[in-house]
């Protein structure tokens, strides 16, 4: 079964917002067994719609489509979906008294161009909006589903889930497709494939090897299609061990979680406890932690020690030693680290200190220097790294390699 | 002029990956007068790359492509842009000397994948990759432009800033097109909408108004096409004067710039320094802020009190407040947020505590139960807030009212 994703919205090909629905819904069509063959981002615009949505139709089955339901008027989608249907628009009660409420709800005037967004193309069947007062649409024609919802995410991703899907799996026979990602770290993309050549090229036809690269980490993606779940189940755990076993000391995980959940699994598994300091990622490392539900369980907090008065009076580095080396140094990210695990009780704590730019560098430490530092209460590691000028780019690196310093850490709990 | 972008690669199409390389490449194109006009994302798959190919050369005259160009078995677009323009491969001896230097800088073997990687079609003119191995490719064919280009993102977006559009530059008389964007916060898209409609109605047919909400804030933006740059944008300076003194009240910003950067140069030109407090937001408003070069000048730093207990020892809360109130709660949060003002020394600081979810709510404190603060030395305000069930947005939602208080709080420096 195949699928098309159409988002529709001059602020996507402006490169205002970073389309981020259609990824999501990639992955849980792909989940469902249904493959997008293509994704396509077009104008606020009838005639460009209209074009993009026959084209869809030629290449697919299925065609999901986000954006342009807001009620203010560069939002075109729903007249031009009629257009496209040649129907004409109808009024839903049920979206009306959705709307309604909403405005009730928040003490607004229900304005005219709110109670127009429960007008729907006549021959849609309506999809409620939990989260927002935009109506979804589900369309069944000449034997081709249409899908259109809103852009915003949260109201977008409560439609795919709770309805959309159920009604494909309900309407078709999906075929299975499995996925199974080995997470590897350290290592390169080309480095890996030679490694495993062999194993690649005995790969049957069915099954996929993908290389996914990404700042010193290579994902590598096996998948599988067909109509057996448990059959393609145990073939691409049997070809992923094989892989696993062959380029054993790069991989950080057996499943497609990012480097610090890996972390988190890992100290939640022993018992363990993170605290952290940062100077240069400014909270990152602490972000990516607490954005997966229960990490409150490893990580107890830290300090984003911004200012060397913080890094002095939280941390306890020593005045002198920021004096003698400098914030960015080895001997104060090792102050930093060792003042973590002290002060805020840790088992573990990573720092990082440097110089994110893209200005504050000097001949001795230009942009791109940055210490990092891993510690539990009896061994400290630090290490100097040189990364680029920019600066996203620089706190991004400084993260990963804070988690690499941290893992390998932690690879001694096993031995 | 009007291009496309095609992204290549099956892991955009199952999700695995979101496409952030077309937004940044739309955003670039558009500022130096390319419009674009359709974003298409498809599979690692070579019928299919044609048929986007033909496809976008019917309605566009520049089409850049990214990725699929990296040395493993799955990345096929040179192969198939050969194909297309029905060439030959060559080996581009600049490229070659560029993958082994450095493979040379890394202490790694010159792998047989690898040197392949310097094969080009043999109608291109190269565009070298500074940042990686795998070359850019500029193509002139029957007045179209194609640039193929790697998909990692800085190796592809210093090929387009210091390459494709210098060259795109030279090769056409570009159109201009100018935007404003107003950043208002606090009022629904069709409370504004329904304010300025008037003004809506004024404009002429080549300047266009666009809503682009987003979690509390709406972005109001004016875009402008024709010749002459200092007219046009004389005109939509005037228009959006005009919008701007409408809703006053809203607006957070004349420029197109995150909350937090518009907090960051506020407080900058005022010489006012801040800390943060973050609980449940968990180093996110840090990031926020750090991701700013030039945020050291404002951020002296903050902690993550995760745990009770650094809550107490950095804090300084109480810990019969955590007993008596818990964690999340006014009393908490207003002791987190001075006690921020007062430990790290900042003239203003926000404070945030709260249940992100998706676990540990309670019947009194569900999921979704935030306390935020913003004070200075003088003044503390808390407010309670409810939000959803999911966790990042959560974390997202609570970030932007931590900085809505503070701005709120800042206001009054002016009065």
């Amino acid at each position: 079964m195949l699928a098309e994703i159409i988002t529709i919205g001059d602020e996507i090909l402006i490169g205002q917002i970073v389309d981020t629905n259609s990824a999501w819904m990639a992955e849980k069509l792909n989940q469902a067994g249904i493959r997008i063959k293509q994704i396509s981002s077009v104008s606020d615009d009838s005639e460009h719609i209209l074009a993009a949505l026959a084209e869809a139709a030629t290449r697919a089955d299925i065609i999901l489509i986000t954006g342009g339901l807001g009620p203010t008027k560069d939002d075109i989608t729903k007249k031009t979906l009629a257009d496209y249907f040649n129907v004409g628009m109808v009024l839903n009660y049920a979206a009306l008294e959705n709307v309604s409420n909403i405005f009730k709800k928040y003490n607004r005037p229900l304005l005219e161009v709110n109670r127009r967004q429960a007008e729907v193309p006549a021959n849609c069947e309506v999809i409620q909006n939990k989260n927002g007062t935009a109506p979804g649409m589900w369309f069944e024609v000449d034997g081709k589903i249409y899908v259109s919802m809103p852009g915003v995410p949260f109201e977008m991703k409560y439609m795919v889930e709770e309805e959309v899907i159920p009604k494909l799996q309900a309407k078709f026979k999906l075929p299975v497709i499995i996925h199974k990602t080995i997470l590897t770290a350290g290592e390169g993309e080309s480095f890996l494939a030679e490694k495993i050549a062999d194993i690649e090229d005995s790969l049957p036809a069915h099954i996929k090897l993908a290389y996914l690269p990404k700042l010193g980490q290579v994902r590598l993606r096996l998948s599988a299609d067909g109509d057996d779940a448990a059959l393609l189940q145990t073939e691409v755990d049997s070809y992923a061990a094989k892989i696993i076993e062959r380029v054993k000391h790069a991989v950080v995980a057996e499943e497609d979680i990012p480097l610090e959940k890996a972390v988190l699994n890992f100290m939640a598994q022993h018992g363990l406890t993170l605290s952290v300091a940062e100077s240069c990622t400014g909270g990152f490392i602490s972000h990516l932690i607490t954005q997966h539900a229960g990490s409150s369980q490893v990580f107890l907090g830290g300090v984003v020690s911004y200012s060397n008065q913080l890094k002095e009076s939280v941390l306890g580095v020593q005045s002198e030693t920021l004096q003698l080396y400098g914030a960015v140094s080895g001997e104060t990210v090792k102050e930093m680290v060792e003042g973590a695990v002290r002060n805020f009780k840790s088992d573990y704590a990573v720092a990082v200190t440097g110089i994110a730019g893209p200005d504050g560098g000097s001949n001795e430490k230009p942009v791109g220097t940055v210490w990092i530092a891993a510690a539990n209460a009896n061994k400290t590691v630090t290490k100097k790294f040189t990364f680029g000028n920019k600066r996203l780019q620089n706190i991004e690196r400084s993260a990963v390699w804070a988690f690499f310093m941290l893992i390998n850490l932690l690879k001694e709990v096993e031995k």
